[in-house]
């Protein structure tokens, strides 16, 4: 049986969420959870659920970090915090992933430092997953966890990404895309242009470069770019959508006909509010640490958590880690097979 | 008076929409127009439109520069194309500016060679005005006239969009934010940092670093970035935008009552889309060319071009320009007012 470990004190409005989307994952996922935090506050939300026979377990952790806590600081002052003690479970193998919605720098840095990298993995990326107009679902990745990538990390990062949505998303052959300026080879920065020529000699099923539009389109289902550009990607699209439904709701309370009218439409907006939702897809694994890590929104409702750790437990089945491994090394050994990892930066 | 030179072949369904924004222009804001392209088209078009006094004449062109043509290569071949003359008729002071609705990379191409960069500018920039939730307008640069900049050009586009929002939308002392990863001064890759230095130091209104989400919020009013990533934002905004529409239509269509109520709040939704009409803004503005020229959308129609017009005919009756110029090297004289330029790409 999986177990997963939820940070059970990280998000926004925790234990409650937590706790709630940890017994619906134990019902109907069949997973093991271990609930990290402060036993009192899980011992009484875990009675209100009426849940006895499911295997879900609690371990203590004293501290809590929050979302105002400076990451690195946090890693550093805070080691018995409810992220640390269920990133020190996966690293003992007593869990086979977490779960958090805390502070997502914060996670990132304790996955990093106390699961370490796989052999293969330079550096770790985050990983987004959204809606396309095709009604499936596109990723992108890194939407964070760098800056200043190599060549070299972007291809490993098209690498992971490829294993996450074939584990995730159940597509044997995901189209992989990088994030540009135009779409022939030339067009670009100095980054991309070498990582083009590096994805057409890699066993990545590559298409080529895609533009911003393109994220949305589903012309391709895993889409590559350096940290920066992936982060402010990701904040530009919940800041517009936020705009949009405001331009909306202003526009519809503007005239009584409008908002008779959206008495009637008001199923539409929440059906276009549904298919938006970032709950419905499980929250943003961090790839290429030892163990499987998926970091939810602060936001998170029981919905949410119960997603993120199907999807935790997903990677852990899959073996993702084992692939992605095998993966990058068979390149890494095959001259004919350049590209995923510069001669330099491996490992001896 | 102001003299516009607007290339009448470029757009989509050029050149109506061309030769009756013009026609609007005039009447309006009392700019004399120059109308490039086909002789016949033209006087055809402006035959449909009665409007024999006003200050409108038409320079022969004989090539057209199509969306599907390469910059580089319409550049060189089409000597005779309605941009390449609309730029000489700048070049040679008998215009005060340029619009076109034609293929942005070649319109960038044609201005920045035939026109050449001011003397305290290394590179130009593309600037992208758009609504902000506080009702005002927000303007993002460079949106895509280069990859790669270095700290330098970031300073000068700073400068440059400083002194384009301040023609504009009559804002006499423009916030400028610094788009990167996080709010505080370390945060951001190589660049950013290096930037965030020097605007500190520069007499830009420099807020600091912004992210994302904040094109939309209205906390400042222009946002600097390298143009890799501004194209990224760019394209990523229309493709959001028209993924949350399409989601919008089908959500409304898949039921009746949704599609009764639709009736009632299509008011709603139509103000909605005016609201974010690109064509309300004028188009973007290629700054730091010697002369003026707005580049708008190829789907421009007359209100579109005719609000090009009155931002072409604004910033060179502002003399943009030249305050560009004093702004750039009153600050690579001043030994106290570091920043603007590296000293080793000052020219001598």
């Amino acid at each position: 049986m999986i177990t997963i470990a939820v940070d059970a004190m990280g998000g926004d409005h925790a234990p409650r969420p937590e706790v709630e989307g940890s017994v619906l994952a134990a019902r109907e996922y069949g997973v093991r959870i271990i609930l990290v935090g402060q036993p009192n506050a899980l011992r009484a939300e875990l009675a209100k659920l009426a849940a006895p026979n499911l295997p879900i377990e609690i371990v203590a952790a004293s501290e809590v970090i929050t979302m105002d806590d400076h990451p690195a600081q946090a890693f550093r002052r805070k080691k018995d915090s409810s992220v640390h003690v269920a990133a020190r479970l996966v690293r003992e193998a007593k869990a086979d992933g977490l779960v958090s919605a805390g502070n997502t720098g914060a996670v990132m840095t304790v996955a990093r430092f106390l699961l370490g990298t796989l052999e293969s993995v330079d550096r770790v990326a985050l990983a987004a997953p959204f809606p396309n107009a095709k009604g499936g679902i596109s990723v992108l990745l890194d939407v964070g966890a760098n800056v200043d990538s190599k060549p070299e990390h972007l291809v490993q990062f098209a690498v992971m990404g490829e294993m996450y949505y074939r584990a995730t998303f159940g597509n044997r052959r995901p189209r992989v895309g990088l994030l540009s300026v135009g779409e022939e080879e030339i067009k670009g920065n100095e980054l991309t242009r070498e990582v083009y020529t590096r994805l057409k000699k890699s066993p990545v099923h590559f298409v080529g470069n895609v533009e911003g539009g393109d994220l949305f389109s589903g012309i391709v289902d895993v889409i590559v770019c350096d940290g920066f550009i992936g982060n402010v990607a990701l904040k530009i699209c919940e800041g517009l959508a936020l705009e949009i439904f405001g331009l909306l709701k202003k526009s519809i309370q503007s005239s009584l006909a409008s908002q008779v009218g959206f008495l009637f439409s008001r199923g539409a907006l929440k059906g276009l509010k549904k298919t938006i939702d970032y709950t419905e897809y499980g929250g943003a694994p961090l790839l290429g640490v030892r163990g499987v890590c998926v970091i939810g929104h602060g936001r998170s409702n029981a919905n949410a958590i119960k997603n993120a750790i199907r999807v935790a437990a997903g990677l852990a089945r899959a073996q993702m880690n084992d692939k992605i491994e095998q993966e990058l090394s068979a390149a890494a050994v095959h001259p004919d097979r350049p590209g995923i990892r510069a001669p330099e930066m491996r490992k001896t």
